[in-house]
């Protein structure tokens, strides 16, 4: 069973023009875990995430279309998602209207590790610090869990991004490897 | 439920100066893909492979302990074997005695993706082919259960073992990360 979360922090509009980031840091150090960003310079959209894995698998291919990933048999992507440790979304909420902008999901052995896979924020999102705070929505979760080794493979041009976010690549030269079929 | 792989080759004695590796290739090329060897240098001895999850913890403990890793809490290895997608042991069998001689598991979304935690051959045994018969079984029975993309993270000293074994470091620049808590 997922949940949504939502937190509207007492910030007034003045805060809207804070990055989500900023506001994300704002709600971190209350005593509720729950997360939500209004979306900068919008009076009227709010971000939300969701552990729910009763995604609309066609939003999500649109998503990930959007940032030029390869299109994957959808009977595949709904078994992934169902046998995932955690699934997170992130949602542009407008009046009743939601959109899918932002997505990751992790497979776990449920106690030591877990690796995230499919990380993924909508081209119109990034750079709003949106990204930082999904990852940071995951971590918290995962951590919750009493999970603390939290692994990833990261594209060249991301790594500067989880680097940030405290992830270490090849710690003490430990080499992440990749086995394909031929 | 787990199982108990074992094959015996038409072999006879002059075989048991094989490695293991050259023993494990005759059976490959045969159509069952269950796979066994017997230890070389050994008359008597043979070895299994399981994908049974009831294994002995302080049996697996010590198997860890023997190649120097830290000593973990057994209900959360317990916790992590019970949701592992795939949990490989590899076995020496004299008569009716059996001893737990190498130890791989993976987590999965059981659609795309596999990660290979705690692979460990016990040093007694190391150096005769047999982590590589190990791996070889895990590589088949992920690629039968479709799982395409089988990934780990590799410590320095085991780099090129994987590597021929067909495993690739930082393919295309990606890198693997890691996050623990402070």
């Amino acid at each position: 069973m997922g949940f949504w979360k939502n937190f509207f922090s007492g910030s007034d509009s003045t805060s809207m023009s804070k990055t989500a980031e900023q506001e994300e840091c704002s709600i971190e150090n209350q005593s509720s875990w729950s997360q939500v960003t209004r979306q900068p310079n919008s009076r009227n959209s709010r971000i939300f995430f969701s552990t729910d894995r009763d995604i609309d698998l066609y939003e999500l291919e649109e998503l990930c279309n959007a940032v030029g990933w390869s299109r994957r048999p959808l009977r595949k992507v709904k078994k992934a998602i169902q046998h995932s440790f955690l699934v997170v979304s992130m949602w542009q909420m407008r009046g009743n209207q939601r959109r899918l902008i932002g997505f990751a999901r992790a497979t776990s052995d449920h106690a030591f590790n877990a690796t995230l896979w499919d990380v993924v924020v909508h081209p119109d999102f990034q750079n709003k610090g949106l990204g930082k705070a999904l990852m940071r929505f995951i971590i918290k979760k995962l951590r919750s869990d009493d999970i603390s080794n939290i692994t990833l493979f990261a594209d060249p041009h991301v790594v500067e991004f989880y680097r940030n976010l405290g992830f270490i690549s090849d710690p003490e030269g430990i080499k992440g490897m990749f086995w394909y079929p031929d």
